[in-house]
C-alpha cells in the first residue's frame, strides 16, 4: 500500500526539476514569474541545505538590485490596507510600473497562517501581469521574518520591479523592522477611531514619512479632515522620520480611488528631494550595514539563549533576580559561565 | 628624589586601611557617609579585583534594598536641572526624607570631566546631613556607567535614603537608560523655547509621568501656562508611560520655590496609584530581570565587537556590503566565523 501511494504520487507530482545556481539568476534577470516565485522560496528556506545556493544566487543578484522604491505599508486590521494597496498599486501600473507587494507579519508563525497577502483580497491587483504578491514567509522569530523579506525585496528588483510594497500589521514591532528596509514609511489611520482603538503604538507616528487617513468617503470626508488637521498638529511634536523631510497628514479613499495619485506624487517628490540631498543613498548604505549588525545580535543572543546549560539555568536565576536575593551582575556572570562551558563540552 | 617624594606622600597621606565585606556592609547600614562613599568607589571601580568583594557587598545588601522611590529627572543643559533639584530635595528634606542625588552622564567618560553632581551646584541641599550628592561615575559605554548607577541606588537604599533621584542630561540614549531604572520619570522643559531649541529626541516625552515647564516666574508666567496647555494636549498622542497613569504637564518655578510640592504631590499620587495596582512592583522586577538580560547581550557584544579578527575585518566587510558587492549573510558569516577562530586561538 505504502509503495503504491508512493509511485502514484511520484507519476501525478513528478518531482521538480532541481535548478542550478545559473538557472535562479537567469530566470530572475529575464523576469520569469516560476522561477523568481522558486528564488524567494529558496532564500526564506529555513533549510540548511538550501543556505549556500540561496546566498550564491543572492551574490550574483545583487549588482541588478536596489533600483526601486521600497515602500513600507502599515496600519491596523480595518484601516483598509488590502484595498488601499490594490488601488495604489493599480494606479502604479497603470503609469507603468511594476509592482511587488511583500507582505510581512512576524506573528503568522504563530497563528500558522498569514492574515497577510492573501492574493483574494487583491483580486484586481493579482491578475495584473505587472504585480507579484507574495505573503509572508513564516520562520518564527522576528529577525527571521526581517532577514528573509529584505533578501525577497533584492529578488524582486533583480526581476525588474520597480516599485517594491512592504505591507505590515501595526502592531508592535515589525513597523521598526520595516522602516529599517524601506525608503518611504506610510502610516495608515482611520478618522474618529481614537488613537487607542487604533492600537497605534508608541512611537510608531514618528516613523512616519505620510499619514493617511483613509475611508474619507461618505459621511466620513468631514472627520477625515479633521483628522487630518489633527495629525498634522501632532506631527510638530516629532522629529522628523527622514532628515530634511516633513511628514505630513493626508486623505484618501482607497474605495473610490480617491486620493491615491496624490499619495504617489508625494512619495516621489519625497524621491526627488532626498536624492537631491543625498539622504536617501545614505540612509540605504546604512541599513546596509546596520542590517549586518542586527544579524550579528540576532545570532550572538540565539547562540546564548537556544544553549541547553543556559534554558536550564535561566529560570532560577530569573526568579532570584526578582525576588531580590541574587545581584544581576552575580546572575549575569552565573549565565555566562553556563554557556561557556556548555560551548566547551561540544 | 623620585624615592624622597614616595616617603612623602607615603607620610601626608597614609593609605586608607583596607576594608573587609563585612565592613562595607555594616558602615552602609548604619549609615556611615565615609564608608557609604567608599562602598560606591567599590562598587564603580573598573578593577577586576575588587569586582569579587563589590559583589559580595551587594549580595549581602540586597535584602536591605528596594524601599526609596526612584525618580528620573532630564531636561537638556539651561533648562534648570540644579535649581530644581536644590530646591525639591530641601523640600523633600523639610517632610523628614533622606535625599540621594546621583548623576549619570555618559558622556563625562569622553569630556574627561562631569559636568553633572558638582556639589558647588546645590550649595544649599549639599550642606544638608540627609542629603547625598554623588557625581556620575565615569567609564566609558553607556551600559557600563548604567550598571554602576543602579548598583549605587541599592547602595544608598541600604544606606536608609527613601528618595533616589537619578539626574541626567536630555541628549539621547541617557534617558532610555534612566527610564529603564526608576519607577517615576520626570521631564523639565522651558517654555517658548521650541522643541528643537530644547532637544527633545524622539520618543523622550513618551518616556514621561510628568513634564514639569520650569522658570515659570515674571514674564515667563503666561508663555510656562500656554507650554503647559501644549504639552497636555501632546501627551495625547502618546502611549502611556507607566499603565494606567495620566501623564500631565506641571509649571514650577524652582528659584521661587513655588510649584516644587505640588510636583512632590502627584509623585506621591502615583505611587499610591500605582502600588495599589501593582504596576509599581511588576515594574521593579521587570527592571531587574531586564537589565539581567541587557548585561548579558551588552557582554556577548563586546566579547564579539572587542576581537582582535573582528576588528581587522570589519571595515573592509562594511564597505564591500555599503557598495553592494557583498550580501549581508555572507558578511555575517564571515564576520562570526573571525569571531569564533580567534577564541579557538586563544
Amino acid at each position: 500500500m505504502g509503495t503504491d501511494e508512493a509511485a502514484t504520487r511520484q507519476k501525478t507530482a513528478p518531482r521538480r526539476r532541481q535548478l542550478s545556481v545559473d538557472d535562479y539568476v537567469q530566470g530572475v534577470l529575464e523576469g520569469d514569474r516560476v522561477i523568481l516565485a522558486r528564488t524567494i522560496t529558496l532564500v526564506e528556506s529555513n533549510s540548511a541545505a538550501h543556505l549556500e545556493t540561496a546566498q550564491e544566487v543572492l551574490k550574483q543578484l545583487l549588482p541588478h538590485t536596489g533600483k526601486s522604491i521600497r515602500i513600507g505599508i502599515t496600519g491596523v486590521p480595518g484601516v483598509g490596507k488590502s484595498t488601499f494597496i490594490e488601488a495604489f498599486g493599480c494606479h502604479l501600473i497603470e503609469q507603468g510600473h511594476k509592482v511587488a507587494v511583500l507582505a510581512i507579519d512576524p506573528t503568522s508563525s504563530r497563528t500558522k497562517g498569514s492574515i497577510l497577502g492573501d492574493k483574494t483580497r487583491m483580486e484586481l491587483l493579482s491578475r495584473e501581469p505587472n504585480a507579484f504578491i507574495r505573503p509572508s514567509p513564516t520562520g518564527g522569530v522576528l529577525g527571521g521574518v526581517s532577514r528573509k523579506s529584505k533578501e525577497t525585496t533584492l529578488v524582486c528588483e533583480a526581476a525588474g520591479f520597480d516599485v517594491v510594497l512592504l505591507e505590515t500589521v501595526g502592531v508592535g514591532q515589525s513597523e521598526t523592522m520595516v522602516r529599517s528596509m524601506v525608503d518611504f514609511f506610510l502610516l495608515l489611520m482611520l478618522a474618529g477611531a481614537g488613537d487607542e482603538l487604533q492600537g497605534i503604538k508608541k512611537g510608531i507616528m514618528e516613523l512616519a514619512d505620510a499619514i493617511v487617513i483613509n475611508k474619507a468617503d461618505g459621511d466620513n470626508i468631514a472627520p477625515a479632515q479633521q483628522a487630518k488637521a489633527e495629525y498634522n498638529r501632532a506631527v510638530h511634536y516629532l522629529a522628523p522620520a527622514t532628515q530634511g523631510w516633513q511628514t505630513k497628514a493626508y486623505t484618501c479613499s482607497a474605495l473610490n480611488n480617491d486620493g491615491v495619485a496624490k499619495i504617489w506624487a508625494v512619495i516621489e517628490a519625497f524621491r526627488q528631494q532626498t536624492t537631491a540631498s543625498g539622504v536617501f543613498e545614505n540612509r540605504r548604505r546604512a541599513q546596509m550595514v546596520d542590517w549586518v549588525h542586527s544579524i550579528i545580535k540576532e545570532q550572538l543572543l540565539t547562540q546564548f539563549y537556544s544553549s541547553l546549560a543556559v534554558q536550564q539555568a535561566l529560570p532560577g536565576i530569573e526568579a532570584d533576580v526578582a525576588n531580590g536575593v541574587l545581584p544581576a551582575t552575580s546572575a549575569v556572570k552565573a549565565l555566562l559561565n553556563s554557556f561557556e562551558n556548555d560551548k566547551e563540552d561540544k
